[in-house]
């Protein structure tokens, strides 16, 4: 392989607040490592940029501009989500080949590892030497083979403190019942990070409802019930992942079975059902916030550790292909003892095509209406320091409460 | 009056990321004013601990804890939305009278701000010598007499920052449309805000409809089809109280049309709904966004001018009081020239009550789904510095874009 060799870069799917950072990791350690002599190119989203031949020169961007670029939300290269066939597969080698291309880094979830394997099949089946590699990247946290993806620290963190916000709001007013909708389609991981906005037991949020397990309307009307009884306010976090007993989603069921005054099916949000569902048949005044995609692009809520593994996992990357490695995706491992500390790692990207990493059972309570404490030890090191220590009068230490309030 | 009077200070309505700053205001200026002599007592829940006879007592926060407490969201004293009857303001009275109360505080809004009036009435009714002052606060900044209100300019914060996030998601994803749900019941102030995201002409958001003018549905649906054409992508923003030709809140609509297969009424979301008719009518790919209360309660994203006003205002209302004044909302009153400067001021409540102040029509834009740039000069002083300085490589100056994309 020429020293001089070209270097392709793409982003695939959902971005995430570091997605950049990981870009910035593999366009610095390639720059390193090969000098002046090879080009640097990011492919215009994701692997159809590939196929359009559209590109940017990586090399023209400023290290200034690039710590701007790596803090800012949304794929720098644009995205796509595109599922490549066989012959596309081909086709986008042999562009590559054209360029004399011997790096192509795909930055991406599931669909983008499945991708960076059909680049890599199709390479060898070519006859073209060239490094397909993938870099781990989704807020779900559902990728298979590494402790966690980047991107998931700072979603959590965002949601976990958006939880605590609420429940700050929820409890000082007569609107008892709010349900938060979190993203994550299959995967629990991040609706459970929900947890540690619970400082107290009788913090928000009081009931946490993931995909892995069905929620049953029954059930899920009677923790509401019974939460409102004992504290007279209930904040709910629930994946918009959640199905029913049937499999259906929240969301789905309710498209399918009815329409607006055009006759169209209606918008299906999880949280937003659910908490009609609870004013209708608990009577219970109930609102729903859905953060939705704002979960994924605040910069203001990005994990410090999340910063800097995205950035480091695509360095990595770069540096374990530029040892002649192909066909992997770059992990995280990490390391035993008490203090949080990682290695990177590479895992074939055979082993994790096809492959979602559910939430393990064993985070899950045993009334499947919460998460175990010992999910905590998992989570809370990854999302870069606590959150906004935040107060009450009501339980004020100095007592200002309890040494005065008189019933009537 | 004796120099020993008691305070009572409490809290209505929704909250703000800065109600407690006004809180401390008061505080901290009825202790500085009335040295170790007076009780200064805080109801809990709004003017129905008053009722109840349920106080929290204030002289027993530190220093530090009130820092704390400053910074948290939510109502420290919690809050209600009673709204308060002749009968009851007279019970209200004889019950401060009986704490020999002299000064009464109510921080809130358009309702909070009928309660404090009909104390005052009620005191002068029951011919007892007692301050009855309003402390502004709402997010919807929509109260009479004075510049803008405290909270606004935090909520403002948060949803700039929140569409330019979600303009850089979107961007860069093959999901064309996006519609971010805005808080504001009548009042297009906050929706406008969103304007501060636009650095750019052609950056998000597209298209905001504030609720001072009636959302027409083909109108609205014609105005996405005409940025999809030119950009590829839109994201608009929406008040959730934007209503129909008719009057009708364009969430309301669906919730009396349509019921789910339980006979329940659906949630109605307005953004929701807006992006389902997106998708049915244009066959658009449109989802939505509601941060909903998260907008009122990020700590995160507080605007250190509102901070530091929401206090100052709460020092002033008292030092007002202190002087003999009765029956008035302090206000804050930008004062003339290039730079941001502030004084305040006192406006009787008498002419506050029942009035809400609407988004001039000069800052809509003449096709209604836009906001003049003269609003700009309005808000951006308030919300405390630039937002997050965002970088895209593909209209970076470098023009590692134009000089190198080449289409097939």
């Amino acid at each position: 392989m020429s020293r001089t060799a070209s270097v392709v870069i793409a982003q695939g799917g959902g971005p995430t607040p570091v997605i950049n950072a990981s870009l910035l990791g593999v366009v610095r350690q390639a720059a390193r490592e090969l000098g002046a002599g090879g080009e640097i190119w990011g492919a215009r989203n994701g692997i159809t940029g590939v196929l359009q031949n559209c590109w940017l020169d990586l090399r023209k961007v400023s290290g200034q501009w690039w710590d701007q670029i790596a803090a800012s939300p949304g794929s720098a290269l644009g995205s796509c989500r595109k599922m490549l066939n066989a012959e596309e597969a081909a086709r986008a080698v042999s562009t590559l080949k054209q360029k004399d291309v011997r790096y192509f880094f795909y930055i991406g979830g599931n669909d983008s590892m499945d991708t960076a394997l059909k680049m890599n099949l199709a390479a060898l089946e070519l006859r073209y030497e060239m490094v397909c590699c993938g870099i781990p990247k989704t807020i779900d946290n559902d990728l298979p083979l590494t402790d966690h993806c980047p991107g998931f620290a700072s979603a959590a963190r965002f949601i976990a403190q958006s939880a605590a916000d609420l429940g700050m709001d929820i409890r000082s007013l007569p609107t008892p019942v709010s349900v938060l909708e979190v993203m994550g389609r299959d995967a629990g991981w991040l609706v459970a990070a929900t947890l540690l906005a619970r400082k107290d037991p009788d913090d928000a949020p009081h009931l946490i409802y993931v995909p892995e397990i069905p929620l049953i309307l029954e059930k899920f009307l009677s923790d509401v019930q019974t939460v409102y009884d004992r504290l007279g306010w209930v904040v709910v976090a629930v994946s918009e992942g959640v199905r029913d007993e049937g499999g259906q989603s929240w969301s789905g069921r309710r498209d399918e079975k009815t329409t607006d005054d055009f006759g169209h099916r209606l918008p299906g949000d999880v949280a937003a059902t659910l908490a009609s569902l609870v004013t209708s048949e608990l009577g219970l005044r109930a609102r729903s916030e859905k953060p939705g995609l704002l979960g994924r692009s605040s910069a203001m809520m990005v994990s410090s550790v999340d910063r800097r593994e995205a950035e480091e996992v695509g360095a990595f990357g770069f540096a374990w292909a530029r040892k002649g490695n192909t066909g992997f995706m770059a992990s995280i491992e990490r390391q035993p003892g008490p203090a949080y500390r990682v290695s990177y790692g590479a895992v074939p990207l055979q082993e994790v095509e096809g492959q979602t990493r559910l939430l393990p059972l064993d985070y899950i309570a045993d009334n499947q209406n919460d998460i175990r404490p010992e999910y905590r030890a998992y989570v809370e090191p990854l999302i870069g320091g606590p959150l906004a220590p935040y107060a009450r009068l009501d339980t004020a230490p100095f007592g200002c409460n309890n040494l005065t309030t008189r019933g009537q």
